[in-house]
């Protein structure tokens, strides 16, 4: 079932006040109805990670706010802010690392993009109602504190999609 | 040149008022530094638009804002609103356009991510600057009204960006 059937919050209530803000409304019906709260990270893969930091550093002025190493999925991340969201620099830890494999595979770029939602376990529950496939089956810690799951490439048309509930 | 040498603010002001904001100084630091000010959208290249369409609707509640053909690109486009960014579905519209041949050649999945900027003629210009190799050599109009730039992904770490002034 799609989210969007939840109830409408003006049913039943007084008549419109006309001097309603619309950009309240906007933010209300927002709120409502996308599961998405924000893109969290656009996730690139890369061989050499002092020199992608080094990139974004010198040509756009975007700086590195986290690093971390996650042992479970062998990769080294670096986390480069761009207003409420980062850029995600990932090179592998290890041959058989599955970052390590799609460098082998497909080169250096684009690797997944990651979704901001309020409620990890709710949106991944989404996908498997609506016939997505999953990675995770529940959702797993993350980097920098966060809760996560990835649902399969295969039935979201090509893209490895990431849930991140902070 | 890296637009972080760009001069400090705080340089020959008078000595520091200990009661500034620091989310006030965080905001200064980060509107002096960083050329990207969003991501403005996510790019995803996909066979059937319709469909795709209906898989981030139903899934997570993501609705359509805008539609567009860009006949010089050779695609049809949807881009759908997360926050203040976008998730741009792709598709295209004859057979040697450049989506038609990554598809064929790639498969669906992520095609490149445009960055917001407020200045896309300067933030190119920085990428010339640091020894980018760029696809558009001029900023040009693009989807909804915007005006745009590519970048090689040669030289960005197999990243095919896109940077967007509004």
């Amino acid at each position: 079932m799609s989210p969007l059937a939840a109830s409408n919050p003006y049913e039943n209530s007084e008549p419109f006040d006309l001097s309603l803000d619309t950009d309240d409304l906007d933010e209300a019906m927002a709120d409502d109805g996308n599961l998405l709260t924000e893109i969290d990270h656009i996730a690139i893969a890369v061989r050499d990670l002092p020199a992608a930091i080094d990139f974004y550093r010198d040509t756009f002025g975007a700086l590195v706010e986290h690093r971390e190493v996650v042992d479970s999925d062998g990769v080294e991340e670096a986390l480069l802010k761009v207003a409420d969201s980062y850029i995600q620099l990932l090179t592998p830890t290890r041959d058989d690392s599955p970052v390590a494999k799609y460098l082998e595979k497909k080169g250096e770029g684009l690797h997944h993009v990651g979704y901001r939602v309020d409620d990890c376990a709710a949106a991944l529950q989404s996908v498997k109602d609506n016939g997505g496939r999953v990675i995770d089956e529940a959702p797993r810690p993350g980097s920098r504190g966060t809760t996560v799951a990835f649902v399969h490439p295969k039935t979201s048309f090509g893209t490895l999609i990431e849930l991140v509930e902070e």
